[in-house]
């Protein structure tokens, strides 16, 4: 993440990973404040095992793009909305990559959507991953049902 | 692509698929003309050997939330620019996705980061991909600095 | 409604409806988590005595649209205000359709309005549904007449 | 239509009105510059056999909020697209309607949608208007299909 | 106003055209559910003595288009920012006014601004009025100088 | 006008003040190049016969707001559309005044409305001027009913 | 400042600025209700030790290109965020310059960046400044890799 | 520049600093395609005798606040329009710069402004540009009394 101001977004992204059992490590990482720092982290995962980089940051968030620069691993940005312009500025510097550097850009503050992205990704190769991908899409249409189930006593009572 | 019309736009992810040497099938398929073969596709992707899904859909743009639907191979979304509001809707509908169902969307119009992106998907266990990756992000950087050189002698000549 | 979430707004068209003694459903579905309770559902509607669908969503708010791709019936969207955006990504998601799936879209949070909107198209076929939509208008024209009066007093106070 | 300059833009919805057999007269009418006989034509379909009004208006498109004022039957609303701001300006201010007085509301230049809606609505108690969107819809469904196959030659060429 | 939530933003035109000794009415008008009552005091502000209308109206704000409809009166429209878009639709349906039909706009719930510009309408006509409008903007003048001179002392105490 | 550039959108104000018989001086200020004429010419305005100022610009539009500084009479502001952001740009940088302030504002291009308002304000005290406007009124409407007349025989050639 | 309103998120200018041990003096100005002044500010710079001027204004915001208008020496705008449009319309109105005039923006409410480029430009000529400018870029670094270290604490304890 | 293909924009800032007799260079360089190039040139600039960097970048524009992160010399961007969102993206992208890194924005392919803020810096301690300045910008104000007089013959021959 840009700043640790970004972390109450990031956090539904570190419980996602947690719960799918993929192995991640935290950072706060500036592209701007410790640009060389950033790059050289990015530039270790085209060798490390670092396989998938979720960056957060917000405003013009520079961040994921910086990232996906010094790297061949795939980058997706979370746009994380400030204290102005609601988020679009964030989502514009994040998902208008000019061609040859993708990032994988998820939904303002869809710190979740970024975790499962990433274990998308992963579980490519990995089809335990990809059994829990499918048990979790089943629990997520369980939990809707329930919930339109709960629904109709909620409706009967108007 | 939902539409034939967006083809034009869907062409520099094909090429790039190609030239990468990525086996691909290209489809129109609408998430509202065509729903069921839609989700009939997204659905039998959970099972066969197709790795990432490119959607590419124009104005209330939900194909590539539909697809990732009935999915849980990664979705990438490109939003295409059509007669009104420059692309705009295009990329809301696209990346503005609710939590559990990401759609890795990138830029309006950005076919060849899309194909990009699914290669670096597909380079996390293919190793050759990977230095592919690796030898196109040298040679684009040998581009700019080439043209950084010509433009030394465009700007000497003004 | 795409989440129960959307409950509170989706509220007003459930008081219309009653209020204009028109048989209505309510239900949690969902575009993404719940596609084929969602495709069945609007499948269904071409044969059986749904008339209208409204459905209310926000975000990239597919559902609108997801469920006009499977039926004949009317379908009306209601894009919901979420966190960011102010209600802009649901309005362009839902409203703008390609041609030959239209999705009748309402104001952002426009709930009310929908189930007019739904009353006018049963009203088609309804003369008693007609003359309580006269009755309504006249009663709202009452009601701003009456206001008006009591805003000469409050202007008059100050 | 609020001026006959929207005539290429409305011109998609008498076409498909046209196909489907469905009645219709076309009026130029301005919330503006003729508001007398927009509210009269509107009040009068309060009686008489109009059972839609479809409106296309550009910029400050207040027509189909205007005609909705003075009937209880459906309103459609074409936000056409005009010199400035790409139909933004026209779909704000059809779209978002205050509470009693819905407009139904199209995609910026949605005409044929517009048509297909009104045809959705008249359906609703004639079946064989209803068999007609089922056939529309197969059809373009075919539509997609074949578009597909072509596609598939289209994409061998490469 | 539209409607008489309106009038905590209207009261800062009615304590301006107060201060101004400028006789004034106030009222609560729909474009939408007193489209009559609307059209028939701006049709008789031709022949009476009503010579500017100030129209307050939020979300698709119509009412000082529709006023201006039925007048040759100027016409000053307040855009008010209502739940969503802060205030953008309002702006834009406010201010697009096809031509032919002006409507003066001001600022997002800048009703002082109306009061004053209707002040300086009235004023060309009527030197005392012009003679409180140079007092006022002396008085503004003063007022800004004097906020200059206390910031001195806040800004030494930092 | 703030450039020259500006003069086929001003163009329409003249034509209109010149049909309805209005003295006008037209003149290429900048609040930004020539900033103290500008200030001069307004400022003259407040003892001299010019009533109105009519203020067309585009980009960071500042010459509406500029004038109105230096004046009590009405300023009406044009906004000019732009090589980018199609006037909105302009639209909001001349009507979101501060309060003190006004600035008429009129549609982004819309140099005919500007001229028409001001010529409803001078119409306040000219009797003959208001019977203009109200000829004009009469003609406009006069118009749409023959292109409504004249789309009646396009619609019956389709 | 354009208002006393403005001074909280001026503060953080002046607080930048005494950090630096740079001169500076603080004014309330308006564009709008002491044109003269700022003018007569402005134009002093052209001789006076004022090396930079910061201006900071909302909505219709011409402080900056007012102020830029009038003098040679470079001017820094920051658009302040108002109570509606979330600061677009003064990022808006500061930035789109016309060609010869320029306003070196900062982002909405940027304050404290507006500062740090004024130091920034008043190091070109001043070796200590330019030295803190280092140190400080050193500290802010160190500062986030110290952030860094504590959110490994606050993920080990998720 | 990002890109060869910001050369036509660009260009305006090479022919205002050639016009001064300010020593330039002029690169393609890119954020996300050499960054490491970008990073080396920046850190130079912080001994070496490059005062100030103008970049202009288009899109998701990276490059001015990816150089202003590597030195302490002022960086001033210019958002240059793409293909969609006509500059909106690169302006957010460019203007939105975290506390502690400034890049000073101007106009969406506001090059000429550019340059001459650059040399507005460079007059802070060069006599002699500074009366370039002043003259430019007496010129700037004799050039636009010219086109009054020479539209005072446009409007008359109306």
């Amino acid at each position: 993440m840009g700043s640790d101001s970004d972390f109450p977004v990031v956090k539904a992204a570190i419980e996602e990973l947690k719960a799918f059992g993929v192995a991640y490590e935290v950072h706060v990482m500036s592209a701007h404040r410790t640009p060389e720092q950033a790059a050289a982290f990015a530039k270790a995962t085209c060798d490390n095992d670092v396989d998938v980089i979720i960056a957060a940051a917000g405003k013009a968030a520079h961040l994921a793009g910086v990232l996906a620069a010094h790297t061949v691993k795939p980058v997706i940005g979370i746009p994380v909305k400030s204290s102005t312009l609601d988020g679009l500025d964030a989502l514009l510097a994040t998902v208008q990559m000019p061609s040859g550097i993708p990032v994988a850009t998820v939904a303002i503050d869809g710190a979740a959507n970024a975790a499962i992205l990433a274990v998308q990704m992963l579980a490519l190769s990995d089809p335990a991953l990809k059994e829990q991908l499918i048990a979790r899409k089943a629990k997520m249409e369980a939990g809707v049902l329930e919930k339109d189930k709960a629904m109709q006593e909620r409706v009967a009572a108007l």
